[in-house]
């Protein structure tokens, strides 16, 4: 209670990171911005906190930026001193800060009266919020938000080959941050040429990152000042540069915890579960990014995977909480999250998720007023079957694959669907009945309206897209995975469903990690882990025999050679660190570990474990503070946690029993056979 | 044509601009931010222009921040070379610019590929605008947007008054700029203490502005950072300061043409238009400030008038739209333009009458967007009369009087009819007809509510407001001004407003320059000038007596002493140099010179002079690129002008008379008697 933190406006500091680290992606040495808006943070704010003292105190005042004190409103009656004598009784401290560079954040401390989340400020738009905190972070004064960077350390190559005219650097594995370059002696120029890839990094016209470092002196020591993602290094100097000695990288990362724990009786299977751990790991910064060497950007889509696979491993509130704000930016919303009309549905759907995780009602609260103003815009732009399509430059994207997405996608409304149930809970949670109600009624139509108009009893399924009223007869996946996974069908549809989409091999196959996240998931939730545990092997496996040290954007088995690194028209353009492909992290945790929260913050949660194919396996998941481990083999679980009430579902003798397991730490035994 | 200039997103250097000016009140060294929401720059930004070259050709790029080209579209083929070569053929070229401190502008040169205003920009919210541009002023790839300043030149004091403890200065008139300190010897500190009075200047208590300069060892010269308007200044050296040596101020001030003219057979109006016009030039400066010392502020009614003011001296367009566009700042509106009703009304007005006066459609159409957006908003706030009242926080200022505007303020109706009207007429020069028969409608309906509601027969005027739907039966001058200005009454209806109301002494006087403009032209209006001669002598002339060198915020001729410089609950808290205190120049120009434009940009306008009790006077009104000059005595009118068609309009005998003016510099003479 008694301890002082930085506040501010909320969100800003978050939506000013965010512009920040939007800009770093380069294309050989030229900026590539975000091509969506880019929000900022108000430069000018005011604070205000009403106290009751008994006696006089005085209060140190730390701005970042330039502040005014005064009491009582008085406005006349200002003082810009960092220490203030505070008179006892009841009265209303105000702060007044400016500052165009950074967050004007806040820090105030006495003997009672402190900075903390009991402030409320505004922009002069003569609203009042509660102030926005990052406590666990910055909570002395020295700790300005401004000055957040994330920690370094130093990591050494595995090969320094002494070429003739370079030097070529293989660092073991994909990696994050600053080379730091030793006793570079001479004068000219080195030229760095990166790779996620031998050949990336080898091929100075087409890698895709490339840096140039002029010497005019001997430099004992330096490092660059541009973060940079990749495996290799070729750094080329110009002819009067005479010695380069050792290269060395400044690892970046985000000092999470990893909370999880996955071990089984597949040496292969183990190996994807540790490479999709590093693969999340390096795209969880700031915020969750896509990946770490090309865009550098935060996508909402690919976020609200990263939000999920989170749960399963670092369980860290924070980043999500990050990255949920910053994607959502300012008022006005004037086009889609990142252009893309699914990413706008997503961004619903992962506060669903992450109020169902982690309980975190204050979050969700805070939110509610550009969760509302987001849904007005989407709202606004269904046609007249109050379906929503692609109109003006918003981008349908669903999945980068052969598809039409024109006309109104039936992926599209079920994520619609599930966006205007998520904001029904949401005004249920703030007691909002008018807009409670509205929002039900709104998804029940809908609902009803996409399984009348998308669902194709003889093809079993529903069907991808219809334009100008005019049903396309093709099936695709993507509505099938999604309504399964909601909970959208019936027992019938669902068992058709999975026998003559999701199972159907005359269905179009999909390609990207991304939505095979998605596939997969639906897949186990049908039951077919034994049929996903052969599709990761196959999927996953098949990248690290090609030597992956982390998980790629897309992955296709019947390339060869360099083909698997092109994309996007360029011969190094695929991403091989992107982060929506570590969801085996996220399918192993909630389908074959088996643990999922039945009420927001894991108070009650399910262990549905299932071997799908292993022989044992053994791990631990976090579950909000606590965790809970489980061990199973043919003849038996074990399972034992910390906290809540978590009930374990399991068959035996094809037969669903659910048993309650303690919560003090002791194992619960249930034999199989 | 074949000219480059900077370029950037509309309205965002004036943003910026204002960004930066608005925090530059202080109070006693503390920062004393507008209690408004502030605006912020886009710092990312896309630019696009399409270009036809027969030949290939070299262009140079010149960017306020981080940028990239390219070229159709390419997103993979960027460069941030400052030289780039254009193919020859159609194609598009794009250029992207990151600036988080400043606005990111680019200037463009070629051979014939410029930077101008064909090219587009977007803030990446999927829209594209005309970009915006001074090309008066940054037209060299040197001349960054960023760096503007305004000019300086040095000034000298008339007295210096070197007491035991101080030094005492008099500038001579009311100043504008920093102090420079020659010659400072010692250690210690210098306390600068400001007045606009001498009486200020010598409360070290209580004078609004303070500086302390630190010195660690003797300076040779050194300018103060911050500038501050004053005209006498107190400096008080600590104990170790052994040496002061001169004292200089470096003026700073827009430099803008007076191209006006007046002189009378009165010596005292022609020392008030004088002194008018060095209290407007003061105020006019990045923006239309409504004083110099204290606020420092860009206010909507303020700066409506100063419009007005500048129409009849600098004719310096470029500093109304600056003003305009700063004031109106970005979406979303969420409250009124600095939090007060009339003040968003004022906006509307005062884009009519810069149209009418400048001719500028070109600014207008930049606008429109913008002013229907904060039309919207303002439409939205009406209640079930159709009728606007502040509600939630908005401020109802109307003047400061002892008057109470809760509920329907008639005024408040009558300046929403006329920005409806003015909404009408810039969607017909767009040819929006829909909106142009949407907003006449409720002009017309409107028009027709506030006689109905307002208009007291046996009183002979409109009352001030109703509550609750309730009539207050309370006279005040306030809406009868604006009706007779706006045209509003019959000629019946004038009359009785005139001598019931207008001339009225039991109706409540008013008090302050800001409504005394409004009043007095309304008088002119409606045949007064020797009337208003008088009260011109007396107000103005009153303050001359009390050794003014500018004009005041306001000025209470009951006063006497220390009284005059009390206001806000400070003893010093008015401001002596007030843009709304400088109305003559507009009240002499528009109505004893007599020139107005009769349609817009001057193309016809009307020339109606008044001696109004003068026994003659001569002077010349800028209009537009021409001007127009006029001798007037009992027994002639001369007149001539450079531009337009000119239409003299005069009595004599009793019978009104019209004469067309020639335009070729030629005077046209005509006899009154």
């Amino acid at each position: 209670m008694n301890m002082a933190y930085w506040i501010w406006y909320p969100g800003d500091w978050e939506v000013w990171l965010h512009e920040k680290i939007s800009v770093q992606r380069e294309m050989r040495g030229a900026i590539y911005p975000p091509f969506w808006r880019l929000d900022r943070h108000y430069s000018s704010v005011i604070y205000k906190y009403k106290y009751v003292i008994d006696q006089p105190e005085m209060i140190d005042i730390v701005a970042d930026g330039t502040f005014a004190a005064f009491l009582d409103g008085r406005d006349n009656y200002r003082t810009n001193q960092g220490q203030l004598r505070l008179p006892a009784g009841e009265h209303e401290l105000t702060i007044t800060v400016y500052n165009r560079v950074n967050v004007p954040a806040i820090y105030v401390s006495g003997e009672t009266v402190f900075s903390n989340d009991q402030w409320q400020v505004s922009c002069y738009d003569q609203n009042w919020h509660t102030v926005g905190n990052w406590k666990k972070e910055f909570n002395t004064s020295e700790k300005m938000p401004s000055l957040f960077r994330l920690p370094r350390k130093l990591e050494e190559p595995i090969t320094v080959d002494r070429r003739s005219d370079s030097i070529f650097i293989d660092f073991g594995k994909e990696m994050f941050g600053y080379l730091q370059l030793e006793k570079v002696k001479g004068e000219g120029e080195l030229t760095i040429y990166y790779g996620e890839s031998v050949e990336e990094a080898e091929d100075k016209e087409n890698c895709i990152l490339v840096d140039k470092i002029a010497f005019s002196d001997d430099e004992e020591s330096m490092m660059l000042e541009k973060s940079r993602a990749f495996r290799y290094v070729q750094i080329v100097p110009s002819e009067k540069i005479i010695e380069i000695g050792n290269v060395h990288l400044q690892y970046e990362y985000l000092p999470v915890e990893n909370r999880s724990y996955f071990q089984s009786s597949d040496s292969l299977l183990n190996q994807i579960w540790e490479t999709s751990l590093y693969t999340l790991h390096l795209n969880t910064r700031e915020f969750f990014y896509d990946g770490i060497k090309r865009d550098r950007w935060v996508w909402s889509g690919d976020a609200y995977q990263s939000f999920l696979m989170d749960y399963y491993s670092f369980f860290d509130c924070d980043v999500v909480k990050r990255t949920l704000t910053a994607l959502r930016g300012k008022d006005p919303v004037v086009m889609h999250i990142n252009t893309i009309l699914d990413y706008s549905l997503y961004w619903f759907i992962g506060i669903y998720d992450y109020y169902m995780y982690s309980g975190d009602l204050e979050f969700v609260k805070s939110q509610y007023d550009r969760m509302i103003s987001l849904m007005d815009f989407c709202l606004a732009r269904r046609n007249e079957n109050s379906m929503m399509e692609g109109i003006e430059n918003d981008w349908v994207f669903v999945d980068w694959a052969d598809i039409d997405n024109r006309g109104e996608v039936s992926t599209i409304q079920i994520l619609l669907c599930r966006s205007l149930q998520t904001m029904a809970l949401v005004a249920e949670l703030l007691e909002d009945e008018e807009r409670k109600i509205f929002y039900e009624n709104e998804a029940e139509m809908l609902k009803d309206k996409i399984m009348e108009t998308f669902w194709d009893e003889e093809k079993g399924g529903l069907i991808h897209h219809r334009v100008n009223n005019q049903r396309n007869e093709k099936i695709t996946k993507y509505p099938n995975i999604f309504a399964l996974s909601f909970g959208y069908f019936t027992d019938l549809q669902k068992e058709k469903v999975k026998q003559q989409v999701m199972l159907n091999p005359q269905v179009q196959a999909i390609k990207t990690p991304y939505m095979r996240f998605f596939e997969l998931a639906a897949l186990c939730e049908v039951g077919e882990h034994s049929f996903v545990l052969d599709e990761i092997s196959a999927y996953w496996g098949g990248m690290l025999k090609l030597g992956a040290t982390t998980f790629w954007e897309e992955y296709d088995p019947q390339l060869s050679g360099k083909d698997h690194l092109k994309m996007y028209d360029m011969p190094y353009g695929k991403s091989l660190c992107h982060a929506w492909g570590a969801s085996p992290i996220y399918l192993i945790g909630k389908y074959f570990l088996g643990v999922r929260p039945l009420s927001p913050g894991y108070h009650t949660f399910a262990v549905e474990p299932h071997l799908g194919g292993l022989k044992w396996f053994k791990g631990t998941i976090p579950i909000g503070q606590g965790e809970v481990e489980i061990h199973m083999n043919h003849e038996q679980i074990k399972v034992r946690t910390t906290s809540g009430a978590g009930i374990l579902k399991y068959e035996k003798d094809g037969k669903p029993f659910e048993v309650t397991i303690p919560n003090d730490s002791t194992w619960l035994h249930v034999n199989l056979v």
